[in-house]
């Protein structure tokens, strides 16, 4: 048996998430839909992310293992002919045996997309929160420096889950022009995040780049570890899972 | 009774057009749609360019003539209001009554993509022809460059096309890097363009890229006059409509 990771690419817009779901279109479900002929039998996919529906990735890793002895090169060519176009496998490499996606990873880099032009470019619709107005680039940047280090992020988790514990540690965390300057990224990495983190954290930065919100409120926000402190969660289409380290 | 000039972008690939069919889903269509209830009645819109099923603009240009009094501000608002997210009025100003987009349209520029790398991003699908492995540009740029000036383009006509005269100027026409340097860019800038032009010339600079042709074939071509002597035509979501100058 053989254990392969793989770089995946997808477009979120038409995907229920990375998740397997019953009667629903999932990027799990089609990889193993993929595989299942190759293998003959089911074949589990592990990924570092369990991204939501909507969500983007750009360089999200997955891993599987296989007892076929079909090459890694047929297998890449393999997956993305039976693949629909909107995921592709864009790496694929032999991994240790006991290499896993998800329990492994050590970093991951995901990045939030605002637009802040008076008209959504069409092309943009599904890839960025459309924000019209200007946004205070220099508040929106202070607010998300002041999430790097290890925390308590209770107030960034989704309403409802359950973890073990709510600290996580951010190696980065800023916000940028990109492309035409009416483009602001929110580039944020760290070793691991809780359900709808980065998106609670975007809506937050959303807030205060509108001066609704001064960006030491967000240490306040931090601190109070209340999630009714943060501000609404920033739509999925804005997010992709850029880069994971192992 | 007031003008207006719209500019207009979609993504052309939901789209059977510009131009109004029975049954297909149109630009044109769309546009006439969203404006019957402001002005009551049916308005005709008019396009620089009748771009063909699954080509994108980021730059058409549209008019159209309402007795309605509604501001201006109001309508491009009231438009987009209504308008589907593929297709939006990205800027909307009064112009001259007699201004009409198409007839008045002095030079148009047309953007080709293609996609080189071996596995073509989910989000790039829709918007570059994707032809794995390497292409030479030095070739391709050659070839582009030797359409600049007045010419008979018969040979790059869409096969069946009855139009008074075949000849066209072209004012630029090159091909640069762009992206990420697996994207390639042929840029064309011209008077007017005969229907498939630019995908034939697109699909014929592809071959040139791939060594099939020489950069002098281009030349034979043009001066052959014949259709069959070109390349098959690009398909039509690698195009994009840029910018129609008045």
């Amino acid at each position: 048996m053989r254990t392969f990771r793989a770089t995946i690419a997808y477009d979120g817009t038409a995907f229920a998430g990375w998740q397997m779901q019953a009667g629903e279109r999932t990027v799990q479900g089609e990889l193993e839909a993929a595989l299942q002929p190759i293998e003959g039998r089911r074949v589990v996919v592990f990924a570092a992310s369990r991204t939501d529906a909507g969500v983007h990735a750009t360089g999200q890793v997955a891993s599987f293992s296989l007892d076929s002895p079909i090459a890694v090169d047929a297998l890449a060519r393999a997956l993305n002919a039976r693949l629909p176009a909107d995921v592709r496998v864009m790496r694929l490499e032999q991994a240790s045996d006991t290499f896993n996606a998800r329990f492994d990873a050590r970093c991951k880099t995901y990045e939030y997309a605002f637009f802040t032009g008076e008209v959504l470019p069409p092309r943009l619709r599904h890839y960025v929160w459309h924000l019209p107005g200007p946004l205070d680039l220099e508040a929106m940047d202070r607010a998300a420096a002041l999430l790097v280090g290890r925390h308590d992020f209770a107030a960034f988790q989704a309403a409802g889950s359950r973890v073990r514990s709510t600290e996580r540690t951010i190696l980065e965390s800023r916000v940028v022009a990109s492309g035409d300057a009416r483009q602001v990224l929110y580039i944020v990495r760290g070793t691991g995040f809780l359900r709808h983190m980065v998106r609670t954290i975007a809506g937050t930065l959303a807030a205060v780049g509108r001066r609704r919100l001064a960006p030491e409120d967000m240490q306040h926000i931090l601190e109070s570890r209340d999630r009714r402190q943060a501000a609404a969660t920033a739509p999925p289409h804005g997010l992709t899972l850029v880069e994971v380290l192992y």
